[in-house]
């Protein structure tokens, strides 16, 4: 797919290891309107806080992002360092410098290497190209084993609007936090607020639905620039017809991002829904659902292919929300192997370890005390989970 | 040490191992005041429904323990299970049933074996002993490679009051839920309400102060037992000139229990401390360093030996603490590698890596914002406990 005015380019600049693609540029050759939802982590990256305060006027035309450098905790010189590359992206492009983001991901603490960029960034612009889209998907990867890349389109107004969407994350380079990034390129012609709102609402229902480890990153961002290309009727109304339209396509696209980046998880064996019905709320049932996908017993047992119910009901009963044990039914697939609160048996907890031999598993847990149901999305925890944090050497 | 008429019995009933010791009891000849402390897990097994229930009264002559079996998530036969062992302890040492306080540690979800209480009771009472202290410290081990004991002695009005204690935990038997539990035996006198308040606040800055892996079980349960054959002055009001000296002496009785429990967790290849200093509040340092030592990144880096503070802030900044990151200290014991936010340098952080091939680490973050200062024991997080937990078969 490609989006008209928008081309990727992508460099080894050399920033943590040679000869692997580190060095990503993302350009409209028009503004495009641009919204961000960024890490909740109180310690922020200096590309975090530069790309906030570039934001608040609601529109960029390039993204400038790398991998083997976090650039957080680096103090003013971070800042600093953020600043020159944008300058340097700003100039071979020809464009303000206030209109082009950066984003990165890698080691904490370390200095962003600035003449690795400045050496690069001839080459950089001079590889841009609306063919390139996996090229910077490609760059943005640490630890991940495979590029994340989805694609949508949505009709507005009779109109064809497309969406391009990438994404990194649930991998690090050692030593470096899991950070999650993604950027959304579109030819959808939408206001700021209207863009901004359909972000917050996807992000909270996709990218907000997962976990690998419970950490958050300090370098967290996701963006999505709308360039207005396609010419469709202007989404500038939470009323207008095709509004919805767009923000089902675009939480569409985020949630295959996000399943993406689960699936790829740290040492991840497989993937795990954890679907928590008949809380009271909503978000009694998402309270719920994410202490159980984040409880390292579980996603041992998981691992070990252990039907192990017990270790659920002992998550459920950490998460701090109200429920009678008494009522739980607990099923793996479609296999009840809880119910009242009760084993079912030993026949069905041997036709739910088999079904654990799975790649993917859904645990369906009815607390029958309401119609609050949420879904969060995991993987197992394995051994090459700590190997790879711990860069364990054999 | 022995304590005048506490005595202590264990067998091998085969609750789920051949030829092991799971079954124990702990007996006072005289009636015992006795302070509970017990899981905050909304799911409780059935023995700590009925012992909560039992120490209403405030005291009991004995504790039947066992293991290979949690008796949670039993629902009503599962209490009859309880009330049924207790019948048969308090028979058999010719005591009132509500006398007998019960508790259970193992697989969650499986029915307790009533049969091997019973075949096993006047064995157990007849290997009643005031020797026989360790031989219950022994049969409450699930995955412990170490059973864990701790002995300590106060002057209360010049008259010496013992205490004796044991913990298990921080280990399972696949597939259980980590079961912390302890037994705390004096011969002091003190009133309810004064040993209450002991081992509240002595549990608070000690069991209260530990992390394994953030998961809270089904059936924690401590219990100290005061049988007053020291016959000490009584403690009978917070007023009273020795009542700190006792709540210190159990404070340091359970503190070593705890940090016995931390060094023996499941996997664990280094005891760590993590210590936060210049918060606002106590809470606050507390909350942070909790998070921290929850940090599945900060626990694998530490078994990795990786000085890397990166994921400490990481950890810090989503601990929902507020700080100013460019005021934070960091030092690994008393090596210095962050300093205002920003990286010391790499000699600093070499001798760091240096220091993170001891046992013990202790590292302390300093956010030089007020006066609150909190400590968090913990343990690296390690191949082997993947292992243990997942019953990886290699």
């Amino acid at each position: 797919m490609i989006i008209k005015d928008f081309s990727y380019g992508a460099v080894a600049a050399g920033i943590k290891y040679k000869d692997r693609l580190d060095l990503g540029l993302i350009y409209s050759t028009v503004p495009a309107v641009t919204a961000g939802v960024f890490t909740t982590n109180q310690v922020k990256a200096a590309p975090v806080l530069l790309s906030v305060d570039r934001l608040k006027q609601g529109r960029c035309q390039a993204v400038l992002v790398n991998s083997g450098c976090a650039n957080a905790c680096t103090g003013d010189q971070g800042m600093e360092a953020a600043l020159q590359t944008s300058r340097l992206a700003a100039q071979a492009l020809g464009i303000e410098e206030d209109m082009v983001l950066v984003s990165s991901t890698g080691v904490i603490g370390a200095a962003l290497n600035v003449d690795a960029f400045e050496q690069n960034m001839q080459a950089l612009v001079e590889n841009l190209d609306p063919d390139n889209f996996g090229r910077v998907a490609e760059a943005i990867m640490t630890t991940d084993t495979v590029p994340k890349t989805a694609f949508d389109s949505v009709e507005i107004g009779g109109t064809e609007v497309r969406l391009m969407g990438m994404a990194k994350g649930a991998g690090m380079i050692m030593p470096n936090m899991a950070t999650m990034l993604a950027f959304v390129m579109t030819d959808a012609q939408i206001s700021f607020s209207q863009l901004k709102s359909a972000l917050r609402s996807a992000v909270e229902r996709t990218f907000n639905r997962i976990t690998i480890d419970g950490d958050t990153s300090t370098n967290d961002m996701v963006l999505v620039m709308a360039n207005g290309t396609a010419g469709n009727p202007w989404i500038d109304d939470d009323e207008h017809p095709d509004y919805q339209a767009f923000c089902d396509g675009l939480e569409m696209l985020l949630k295959d991002l996000a399943m993406q980046i689960v699936a790829d998880g740290e040492g991840a064996t497989k993937f795990i829904t954890i679907r928590v019905c008949g809380a009271k709320e909503h978000s009694d049932a998402e309270r719920m659902a994410r202490t159980v996908a984040n409880s390292n017993l579980v996603k041992t047992a998981f691992f070990g292919e252990d039907a192990n119910w017990g270790r659920i009901m002992g998550a459920m009963g950490r998460s701090g929300v109200k429920f009678n044990p008494d009522r739980v039914d607990i099923a793996f697939g479609d296999v009840v192997i809880v119910k009242n609160g009760l084993s079912v048996g030993q026949e069905q907890e041997r036709a739910a370890t088999a079904l654990l031999r799975q790649k993917s598993i859904t645990v369906c847990i009815d607390l029958k005390d309401g119609a609050g149901c949420e879904e969060i999305y995991t993987c197992d925890f394995s051994i090459d989970y700590v190997k790879i944090n711990a860069d364990y050497r054999t």
